[in-house]
């Protein structure tokens, strides 16, 4: 099931350059997403890591802003939802903005991870974007790797 | 077409006894209402009245709030958008917390109101809304003559 | 006993148009309101409907706005709340920008309904009022039914 | 003419434990006064000083706070403004919580310093407030003074 | 040990003349004090009072706002704490547009005063702040007897 | 030149479990980065991503949040900072709690990229870190042209 979330930019969402403030969209971002990982886990869910969140264009005040989010992977007890964000202009134009990738972990009541239904993608889209999740999984852990041997 | 935006209830809504803060989901109802009002008006709007705004159930700490927003009925130059509002459990159950009639006018862009395409009800459901918006019309207007005649 | 409230119009609570975006009122007018329905009840109190809530004139950056708040009728737990909200300009002179009716119900330490003290009108403004709430109430009543009859 | 402002305690305004954030309550107390500042000079004002904020005692979640702001002293182009604040208690009782001199400044159109009218001591009360004024005034300006001599 | 926070100024922060809103400067200025006072008692601390805030030079749209923290005197259970505001033009230039000082109580888990551990001055200018500090004290206590006797 | 930001964390922030709510500590991720980009930049930033951003450990009610944000590598017109947050305990132990990498582009006046002034990386730390940001940004080209031939 597709999440949708929608908005208007206001001034207090904006930047003095009249661009949507970075920050803003991604804290958007993160409710579509939870909502969408609490409507796949049916339990409460905290965010584990965002992978990949791109700026592909710009947001302007008085745009509407669009979010969709639905679930790409699922492990045993974490989930990948993407967030694609839209600039949606009156003229009824979408254009897309914004596209981000977030890890998921399902929560019992006692505060520890429990296990998720899993999503079996079907469609050929689905398909390729479970393996996308993969090797973002895949970069994930050898990025941490890596950044454990640099010293940090 | 149906306008759909959820979030999560956090700490920040509600109010000392963990319900809901009425304010803030009337704010939440009136963007929601607000951008489908400009879709179909593919113009700015401005908020003219609130007609009926019910909490028929309360929201807690933590439920998703779905809104959902469809234009009920059209005017030469405003329009009438029905927000419901569903407190969604992590079971998957929703249940109606709040339902609200909104009307908005259309602006064009010196700031005076301006035409909106016609909204023409189809189903039966439709055609009743149709008809309780025209009752809610007229009671408006009946209500605003007996304001000024009590004096104020 | 009236209250009062009062602020500045900031960028944060305007739109693109430079106009008070309407959820932001609707958020000062539900304080202002449950304010006022607590200091009747002497108990906490939940908001169970706004019955008409119109925009009489803009509100602009920069202008302050205040916001008077009386109750106008009691029943035996719930009271009516008339909102009016005015912009005050530099100069000294008061616009009426909007009026609302908020119907609160009192709630007792367990969250269940509470017997609210009467409210008495004493002048020819305050009798008006309480029959246009009578009114309100019997047309909300019927609306109800109406809309329940409709199939929703 | 006293401003009054009111607002109730949300869980948004708290710290963990369960006090009135302080920097909250320094941002009402700032929209009140600038509020009876503007008022007092018809014109746009900016903030200069805060010269005595007290916090004499705890407000708590669910509580009702009320502003209250009236001019206590005038110079050329500044003038001071004393904002308490009051808990109100659902058994109306009020208590002070705070008490604050803020100096504003009046800014013509092109954002220069311009004169306010006179304010005029009536009361014992305040002239004796008058007399404080000049004195947290000449403190000012002597701490400033001291200020730079001690190299900052 | 010196605190630093630092903030990009967005429309959402500013007034009608794209001044920076007093109030909301407060509020960063109380939170920037908070954190260095929790630092040196570790234990939390509540706002007693604000001795003296001067705005000493606005701050406009887009500036990058940085707050510098420190202990200047302690007492058996408060401590003051000066807060200096600067803003940070893109050429690396920084104005001193605010200086606070606030004064904090440590507070027990029973939410009763608790020491705080000393604060030794060390440096001239140190000792100079102690100095100022012991006066502002002075001068606090001292006000304060006056307004009670101001009939207030 | 390190960049440092602190905060504590108020009811505000934190979701039903009374853990930080991701998105919030998200906007303040992107606001240390945008203030540490803008200084190595000396011109206004856009966000143009966020490569990697890891949820290590949990933040709770009431600590304090240190934000450190640094620059770790540039292109012509682009930057990645690196950002540690870290959850600072009333003993005055800190634990890593996140740690991000955001890639900004510079801007000029009429809101064009425009170039940066090289960083040349010095510690052997710096040296790896600027290794695996070239990492990250082959690895995000290389995405992006996945994501293409995936037919999104």
């Amino acid at each position: 099931m597709k999440f949708v979330q929608e908005g208007v930019m206001l001034d207090a969402h904006v930047n003095g350059a009249n661009r949507l403030f970075g920050g803003k969209l991604m804290e958007w971002i993160d409710i579509a997403a939870a909502v969408e990982a609490r409507r796949h886990a049916h339990h409460d869910v905290t965010l584990a890591a965002v992978d990949a969140l791109e700026f592909i264009a710009p947001v302007h005040l008085n745009d509407t802003i669009v979010l969709q989010a639905e679930v790409t992977w699922t492990g045993s007890t974490s989930m990948e939802v993407r967030v694609e964000a839209f600039a949606e202009y009156l003229t009824g134009e979408r254009v897309l903005v914004n596209r981000a990738y977030l890890v998921f972990v399902a929560m019992d009541e006692s505060d520890h991870p429990r296990p998720v239904p899993p999503f079996i993608p079907q469609t050929a889209e689905e398909q390729a974007e479970w393996q996308n999740a993969v090797n973002r999984r895949a970069y994930r852990l050898a990025r941490r790797h890596t950044s454990d041997s640099s010293g940090r």
